[in-house]
């Protein structure tokens, strides 16, 4: 019998604790987190802001009752202070948490703009149920929105303003839209957001928010960007990104990476003995590269929390996570936005380090038989190694669904690490209402085994 | 310069003939074919007949006036009677054909049972542009229709006639239907078509069709099966199978396999120089059992029509086709059934010979976010072996699109031979519209984990 603690209450958390009990029920297994939520999937709040999820308590996956049942006390508006590894203790609101195993799972926060009036009403981050529910009953009420930052959050956000009628003006440093994409891609992902939102969205690029005004009531007014724009709107929304949560794990000497996240090992060990972080707050391993990298998705957390339960709780028999393809999935209307692995500019770039020799196959062809009536174009990007012909990764948009299959399928085959050669016999099921009979997937391929035969 | 002829027009003749072409536009290509047209999707035939293919000529890929701008003489009508492989030479038409390189792509034909009246009128057979055309117009005056055979081609007609107003019987010998599913799957798919059609539909298994009885004007009356039954009906369509067209090629002396299809090795060279086969008429290779298989598909012939022109043009750089996943998906109505690899029956009989212990895990669960509007149950049944951990096959029966995303992930990892443990730490890429937090593939992946563990 242990005591396992469990700091955080996001998908890494909730699935340790629930994990690490089932694992050996003798176990006493404890959950602290700062929110008065556990267990709630984030990915769902732009469907509930848009309305399509009607209830937000939808969005609660699991409750402490249920954990309770489950034989897991949870504690909620309980934040971790300090730890204390020399003593195995946490402590937390003031009260000393001895522990035999402490999982980490701090989740990230947003990152907010250090700028003039950051702070003033109807100035929004997405991140916690209460903050979904905020927005909608603004947005209700609202005839326009500034959505500062234009990755994957802001694009779902942007759908969801877009079908409740309001203005949407879209403000992004970077040069350009969803830039964790290849250049190609942004610009197709900019071509369908204009022809989904026609007039009512504007999208500025290159723009650095600089300073908000305010109103009487010290509410957003305005939005000012360094090159002297000036924005308004009735309220807007910070999807800026996220950074992780690491305090208290590095104010108690717990390693962090080069990403800024916690260090782990594949069993989700930290530095210090008995100590293990999971979910948003810990640096990845990125498979193709092998490289560190960071990214926060409750998939992800999800496998790290299980992962880092079972090394916690059997000494014995480990498991290890071996690392992420930075895979990401999003529906726009009735478009699908997808890509797993490398992009050809993060290849290009690792290139310039290890002998890699990237090339890159993109074709636009019709999801099913080109007879078929319901057939639609989709775009599909693959790279691979032109030396070893290892696929590297594949980016792809297309009506809904038939984009998903693809990718999905890439993703087996980057975990894998087959090679061009692989990938154009894959035995893909074949019927008209699915694919060609010679599937977008091997298409690219064939496009890639010329190239490296040359 | 070489010359290769090419025996056949479908899939793989097609893709050969093309593919020859473009590796060195010098060599001289000709296409032979009995039929009257060249490079037709037969897979489109039953949306023809269903009516959401408009056109019949919409599933004629490429025309012979295509292939004579490729540089390519296509013969229509032309079919080989025999083959003098001391020669280099094939009989056509009663003209003697010269050939440096022989591609045969004799394609299958369709089994006809051997009982009385069988070539008598209103019975119809499903493998050419004029069988879609001349049932189509049948079914367009008729209330009843009898399939015989409830495999794939059964099923997709079953839906073409249900939607245009007839009524169905289905008789089948084998005493379920797709029993190239297991038997649990058979069930769920019995289900779907009963709940799909109500009382327009009537199925009958382990029925053997014995006789049919003509009308006076030698028309498709009636149809009597071994157990004394007798089925009426305004026309019947035979959906019992397909066997390789071998006839030439065994009387020239190549070897055919176990199969009763032409024996190949993995460049789609057969027992006699010069002489290359591709698709149906080939034996297959099962990548999971390394065991020879049957199945006419056009995505394999494909593959195979241009590894086969790759090595019979190129004799220094060759390619080879590694075998078949035997990957299957149909629509039905709004279902998708699919599969990939082997089925617990399959790999249990296999489990005979090798040393093998399969396992199985079937989870029935929504195929989005659960707080999705749009999510909907799918059944997914993954199979792995106990010793080892590698993944062997996998079925699943669900809404249209998110099983496919499923079996062709699936079909990736068999090719790459991922175990269990690769297969729960596949990153996915994850958002509501597509999945659970933990898509359907982890969690069946978890429970296979669960039983290798014990």
């Amino acid at each position: 019998m242990k005591k396992i603690v469990i700091i955080g209450g996001g998908a890494a958390g909730a699935k340790a604790a629930s994990k690490a009990k089932r694992l050996n029920p003798e176990n006493q297994v404890e959950l602290y987190t700062k929110d008065n939520n556990i267990a709630v999937s984030l990915c769902g709040l732009p469907y509930y802001i848009e309305g399509s999820v009607d209830d937000i308590n939808k969005l609660i996956i699991r409750t402490p009752s249920d954990f309770l049942n489950m034989g897991i006390p949870v504690f909620l508006g309980h934040e971790a202070q300090e730890i204390y590894p020399e003593q195995n203790c946490v402590l937390i609101n003031g009260n000393h948490i001895f522990y035999d195993e402490l999982i980490l799972a701090l989740g990230a926060d947003v990152n907010i703009p250090n700028i003039e009036n950051i702070n003033a009403g109807n100035i929004f981050t997405l991140r916690s149920i209460d903050s979904g529910v905020k927005i909608r009953e603004k947005m209700l009420n609202s005839k326009s929105v500034i959505l500062l930052g234009a990755g994957y959050i802001g694009i779902e956000l942007t759908e969801a303003f877009i079908q409740n009628g309001l203005e949407v003006t879209i403000i992004e440093a970077k040069e350009r839209i969803a830039s964790d994409f290849d250049e190609d891609f942004s610009r197709l992902i900019q071509d369908i957001i204009v022809s989904k939102c026609n007039s009512k969205i504007q999208t500025f690029y290159s723009e650095k928010a600089v300073k908000i005004t305010v109103d009487e009531n010290n509410n957003f007014r305005s939005l000012i960007t360094d090159s002297g724009k000036e924005f308004f709107a009735d309220f807007c929304v910070l999807s800026t990104g996220a950074h992780p949560n690491v305090e208290i794990a590095k104010k108690a000497g717990i390693k962090l990476g080069m990403t800024g996240a916690i260090e782990v090992d594949n069993r989700m060990r930290t530095n210090i003995k008995n100590i293990f972080a999971c979910g948003d707050c810990t640096q990845k391993y990125d498979i193709v590269t092998r490289e560190p990298a960071y990214i926060g998705l409750g998939t992800i957390a999800n496998k790290e929390g299980r992962v880092a339960a079972i090394n916690a709780t059997c000494k014995k028999e480990y498991e290890v996570f071996d690392g992420i393809l930075s895979s990401f999935i999003t529906r726009f209307f009735d478009y699908t936005i997808s890509k797993t692995g490398l992009t050809l500019s993060k290849a290009l770039e690792y290139s310039k380090k290890v002998n890699l020799e990237p090339i890159s196959a993109t074709i636009t062809k019709k999801d099913k038989a080109s007879y078929m009536p319901s057939a639609n174009e989709m775009t599909l990007k693959v790279l691979a190694d032109k030396r070893s012909g290892e696929i590297l990764g594949a980016q792809g948009i297309g009506c809904v669904g038939n984009i998903a299959q693809r990718i999905n399928t890439i993703t087996s085959a980057l975990q894998a690490r087959l090679t061009v050669d692989d990938l154009l016999h894959l035995d893909l099921p074949y019927a008209p209402p699915y694919s060609s009979s010679i599937d977008p997937i091997l298409t690219a391929a064939y496009k890639l085994k010329e190239q490296i035969k040359k």
